[in-house]
């Protein structure tokens, strides 16, 4: 892979400072590092690969001089800066929900559907960390045996909402210890030794945004407009990774061993489970890895052809930062980087 | 109802402690209150209704003495004393696992099956704390529109373990927050900001014991072999009050306002579902309260009868104490104390 020119918008945020520092493990290939986040964070350094690089501002002329512009802040800021990012020639790899549902961008988990990556038309889009791990693991059993219909309840962790929800579980959990009371602000109500049903606005149809990001993502991610998906999205008193509580319905019967087997061979999907030995994916143990992990992979007792399951992954990870590196690495090695201007 | 005389095995445990703060509460009508637990216990002295109350050992004399026995300490104390007591001429209102499957067995939620009492043989089991919300839900509802097939993913706290598992969470809490290591005792692993998809011991079929107790018991409590029941169990790092996530499947539509309205008019159930106010049912709320809450109601995109919805209870008052004094009452209203043992 020929090295490039990157810029990264939210530099300083929770999952911009993982991003920095998977760059690095991975040895992406850069020739230049732009760091760009909000007015107060102009000239702050950050430590990359061994450099220190001053945060700027992101403007039209520095997007002109860099070939892909990794964007994770709002979706206010993705809303104003992708489409001038994509004027200046550059490919916007997006970690909003703004340009996700477009039909003109690609919304791409690489493992699953990297392909969709050829008719890329400049935004690159990123899926919600709770579609990501979805998808890693339907997609292979799909290929074997037609899902039908999924049940995803979540327990999601305070690192997706930022830095300051997860300083604010910090601090609620220390003043419940110390029998003090809270005040909630991240989070219209307590989250410390609490469990929140309500993750993102609702919506008319009772779901909330962050649900119904799971059903529709799902579909397109796995093209597949049929596809039957309910979910409830929890936030749990946990720093890191999204747990999941799946039950999926097949067209046909499959058993558990099938279904260990097909994920096992899944590249980024690791198996742990042996209940007999107390191995299961737990957040404490997924934190800091790029794999989704899938345990308590059983014959789900309610359906014939369904099977239940857990999945754990690291939110920050494969459900943001990973993710878009991989995205990048697949654009560069498509050779698709160039042809982003002049679709 | 006429006073009666009872004992409270495990009055110093977690359930036990909350059940005689009830038992005033509710004025429940005793003539005697006799005070058992484990040999370390005896001779302390506990506060119920006004007197201080001396802590015995179990004994059949001191059975032989008393019309109710409630049990609610550990499985091998129900096996061993259950029979005993019943010998004896009481009835046992039993709070373990022991005996809720038997047939002999009536396993009872006053509001859903008081009638089984009716043919009682001395043993009366207490649901599992997270069976009982959910035969709560689904009792009225099926009477208006047979359920088929229901799936439930619990959030459960820790209290449900019972007291040591409730200090370990709060101790390894302050540990985290220190950034000090932990060092599990009650849980094969941490669970202070952690998930454990582990609840009682795992069985044959990969689900486990408390996942398939929800399955088993909830069909006999409901009448209804045929009813497709799967669940995923989890604990979460929360000190009181269960929470669940379920989506139900009706044989026919119903509307989310059908719902509300059977739910809102069903005793020990409260509908708290106001999203667009961020009102839902929370662990912090439903702490301390006898009610089952229920919100989150709405259609189930992924099935056209489906309804999902958010469950909460505190699984120490109507998930096990409140129950338990439930039974007693519907038992003395009904007169079938003195039947016990003549059966």
């Amino acid at each position: 892979m020929d090295a490039c020119s990157i810029a990264v918008v939210g530099a300083t945020g929770a999952v911009g400072r993982v991003f920095l520092e998977i760059l690095e493990e991975r040895g992406f290939p850069t020739k230049d590092i732009r760091l760009c986040a909000s007015k107060r964070s102009v000239g702050k350094k950050l430590k990359v690969k061994g450099q220190e690089i001053a945060v700027e501002e992101a403007t039209p002329e520095l997007f002109s001089q860099v070939d892909i512009v990794f964007i994770s802040a709002s979706s206010e800021i993705s809303r104003a800066l992708a489409p001038v990012a994509v004027q200046q020639g550059a490919l916007v790899i997006d970690d909003s929900s703004v340009f996700r549902m477009d039909s003109d961008v690609a919304l791409v988990v690489p493992e699953v559907n990297a392909s969709d990556l050829e008719s890329h038309k400049g935004i690159v889009s990123i899926p919600n960390c709770s579609t990501t791990p979805l998808v890693m693991v339907l997609k292979p059993l799909m290929m074997v045996n037609p899902v039908v219909r999924v049940i995803a309840d979540t327990y999601q962790s305070v690192s997706g909402t930022g830095a300051a929800a997860v300083e604010e579980l910090r601090t609620q959990s220390g003043q419940v210890l110390a029998g003090e009371s809270v005040t909630p602000s991240a989070y219209p109500h307590q989250i410390a030794f609490n469990t929140l049903p309500h993750i993102e606005p609702f919506l008319e149809n009772g779901y909330t945004n962050e649900e119904m990001k799971m059903v529709n993502e799902t579909r397109k991610i796995l093209h597949d407009d049929s596809l039957a998906v309910s979910a409830t999205c929890v936030r749990v008193p946990v720093v890191l990774c999204h747990s999941e509580a799946l039950h999926i319905e097949f067209a046909n019967p499959i058993s558990p061993a099938e279904v260990r087997e097909i994920l096992s061979s899944f590249p980024g999907v690791t198996v742990l489970d042996d209940p007999g030995a107390n191995v299961y994916p737990m957040p404490v143990d997924a934190a800091g890895k790029d794999e989704v992990f899938v345990g308590r992979i059983r014959q789900d007792v309610s359906h014939p052809n369904g099977i239940a399951m857990w999945v754990v992954s690291d939110n920050l990870r494969k459900g943001a930062a990973t993710n878009a590196i991989q995205i990048a690495e697949e654009v560069l090695s498509r050779n698709l980087l160039k042809s982003a201007v002049k679709r």
